[in-house]
């Protein structure tokens, strides 16, 4: 787990701010649940894997030497939202669009870009089956990544009911289904071949894994013809190329779907729901990003219907999300309709630094101006000058010791503190204050009236 | 532990909002830590009640049977502070002026505004002996409160020197002494007979019981009688005459001090030191704010030099702090002077609602405006006016189902939101939009250009 300094500080609430500004454009409101919920609200929603991953609280008291657990920190958001909705239930509006962003605990390994304390921010719609939802879900999402000025994502789509009959038109049985998503989720890294291997050592029939596979092989050449087209182009011409890519290969996929698994009810309700996403996203500008790609399984065994993942070229996975029909039922005993997203803080930071792109004044000192002290007898006066100065709106470090003013000035430069003032005895004389721009080194005097709007000008600029 | 609901978290960032834009200006810098600490970097520091009410967190994996902790909750913001300082000295300033506002857990029995979960305000200073620091922390914490339109709130100070020598004088061991604190610190609740019998009942001798209960008789007879001044004061009056009165009180007991413990040269140093820090305020703004309170005992061990409490009559402490030099010392092994002050913002938050002095557009509704759906057929275009209007910068909810518009309207009602957009048939063949402002009642049809600029000025109004 890690400490922030400032500078972290700074850079994660810059990130916090632009998800929460679009967030709230969206018509989300905020909602905030405690770190710790007790321990059967967690144990059982997310796998064995997931129970082990719980960082588990000890008893207190006379019960601590027990050794049993009856608290627990909060693995994700979306089990306790579940439990806020089963809770408040008629305090909350039909329509429940909620965010959140805190921060969320597992005692994985740690690894690069892997934490055990880290953030999730998540929206997330309850109370509607309408798919004017997901494509709510997808623009706003979207729109983040955007304000943040990342321009290469795409929205990869799937639909769960899809890919479950997909499963069961190539032979794998029910049983083996959740075995069959984790080999297709590593097909990234593993490639197609790969999927066969894993699909047999995982127990699915050969004539199974087989289908599996040429089916794979087929839907991602289509994406290989497409990452060509994409690639050899300048980026003006790419944008428009990629909105009309992704529109032919989204269609010749649906319909290839819609033939394969002609007989199969479920999976064409599936496949009406994914093009109605498409169309709808349409009408608030997301659709050029969203890419139907079958092979999107999503770890999470609670999505019941579309499911969606934001990546980046090269980098991989910022966030994703989906819809979870039967979710809150396990805490409220009646199901409520219900599709999030979920946001990868500390993946988007990672990048963000990585490729430079926050705001340069995000990384500028912490303070506009240092007013140092020349004497012990004139403590007071230095200090009535950063009152004036913070009342006036700016950010104001006090040196806190009347040291040698080159210590003084030597600190301020090393904290990248632009002005210095200086209450010398001929400067109080003549009710100036003696101002050094740190930068271009000039110094001069002031009318004490004067430091403010000059500092503010310089801030403007 | 309290979930918030989004109303709830609105209050919250608010207070949270001006705290930070007060400390900023005070050139404090914003730090956090994990929630999560090491179980013996929190073990030892809060005494023995503190040990008990951590929260620990059991070893995971294999070890998890043993029922060991290795892990525990953060139980204040200073102790991680300490850490921090001793972990990343090298990268961190001379002086360490670090603001933090993130939740504390402890197994406390909740009661009435006490929760298991909260969220402390820290500010504190490192490396600097200078009264400046004591001097700026008053300031700052005074304008956090001044900015939230608290305007009857006083500054207690002390010093933990002080308090020492005083009771030595008196005839209470040095063993007794933390147990004479605490009785000296409910002196609020007991009144002065009740510190005598709680000292008597601690094992104080009569004879320094008495003494003590009479010093504070004498001290407390100067307070009453300035709240029975200022009690029959105008407001307006009220202000110049608690800073007369402040000044005079202040006056009086550090002379009574300096004089009752001439001998001790340490309380003479710590007199000189409150002295000096009642000065440098008056250059500040927060003089006038400022109480010298003999009987001021802050409950926490580590503090070895001025303390203080801000409370409002008729309500208790808002927050409080003080030096404590010696605590970075416990990490590092080498000691770091520090001073700091922490504001309870659930405190703050309950004063805050009960006196109503919350902005009233914090309890606005989610939304700007609510867009309606016509029919199935034009989803899109509603959806498509969602996403202009959200461009334009106004906070959109876009209702998810083509429900009647009689029921949208009702559900735009429910939830607070001014103003209502409709789609119709009529309106979408010329262009226009509908809008009810559901306020006046009011309905009309604009060109759909007209929408943004005219919701945007309601705004402003």
């Amino acid at each position: 787990m890690r400490d922030f300094l400032p500078e972290d500080v700074r850079r994660r609430e810059y990130v916090i701010g632009v998800i929460k500004e679009v967030y709230e454009r969206y018509g989300f409101e905020p909602l905030e649940t405690p770190a710790v919920e007790n321990i059967e609200t967690l144990m059982g929603k997310y796998g064995e894997e997931g129970n082990q991953l719980i960082f588990k609280i000890l008893k207190r008291g006379v019960h601590e030497s027990t050794g049993e657990a009856d608290l627990a920190l909060r693995y994700d958001l979306t089990v306790p939202l579940a439990r806020v909705v089963a809770e408040y239930r008629d305090k909350l509006p039909k329509f429940f669009k909620r965010y959140q962003i805190q921060p969320v605990w597992r005692a994985d390994r740690p690894a690069r870009g892997r934490f055990r304390e880290f953030y999730q921010c998540d929206v997330d719609v309850l109370g509607s089956k309408s798919m004017v939802v997901e494509a709510e879900i997808c623009a706003a999402a979207s729109e983040v990544l955007t304000a943040l000025d990342f321009t290469d994502f795409t929205i990869r789509l799937n639909h769960r009911q899809v890919l479950t009959g997909l499963l069961k038109k190539f032979g794998i049985a029910h049983d083996k289904e959740s075995e069959a998503l984790v080999a297709i989720d590593k097909r990234e890294k593993t490639g197609d071949a790969g999927v066969f291997k894993e699909l047999m050592l995982r127990g699915v029939p050969k004539d199974a894994a087989f289908k599996t596979q040429a089916f794979f092989t087929r839907t991602s050449k289509l994406n290989e013809d497409y990452q060509d087209v994409v690639g050899a182009l300048g980026s003006e011409a790419r944008e428009k190329i990629v909105t009309s890519v992704n529109e032919q290969v989204n269609g010749a996929l649906l319909s290839q779907l819609k033939e394969d698994l002609s007989e199969d009810e479920v999976v064409q309700k599936g496949l009406t729901e994914l093009e109605s996403i498409i169309n709808l996203t349409k009408a608030n500008g997301s659709a050029p990003r969203i890419r139907i790609d079958p092979g999107l399984a999503r770890g999470l065994s609670y999505y019941t219907g579309a499911i969606m993942e934001i990546s980046v070229a090269g980098i991989g996975s910022l966030g994703g999300g989906g819809r979870y029909d039967n979710l809150v039922g396990m805490f409220l005993g009646q199901d409520v309709p219900a599709c999030g997203f979920s946001l990868g803080l500390e993946r988007i930071i990672v990048v963000m630094t990585e490729r430079g792109m926050f705001p340069l004044n995000l990384m500028s000192s912490p303070a506009d101006v240092m007013v140092t002290i020349w004497n012990e007898d004139s403590i007071d006066e230095s200090i009535a000058l950063a009152h004036d100065l913070r009342s006036a709106g700016l950010r104001v470090d006090l040196y806190p010791e009347a040291d040698k003013v080159s210590k003084q000035f030597k600190y301020a430069s090393s904290r990248g503190i632009r002005f210095v003032l200086v209450l010398g005895d001929d400067e109080r004389a003549r009710g100036e204050v003696a101002i050094k721009d740190m930068g271009s080194g000039e110094q001069r005097s002031l009318r004490r009236w004067e430091v403010a709007p000059v500092i503010r000008d310089w801030r403007l600029d």
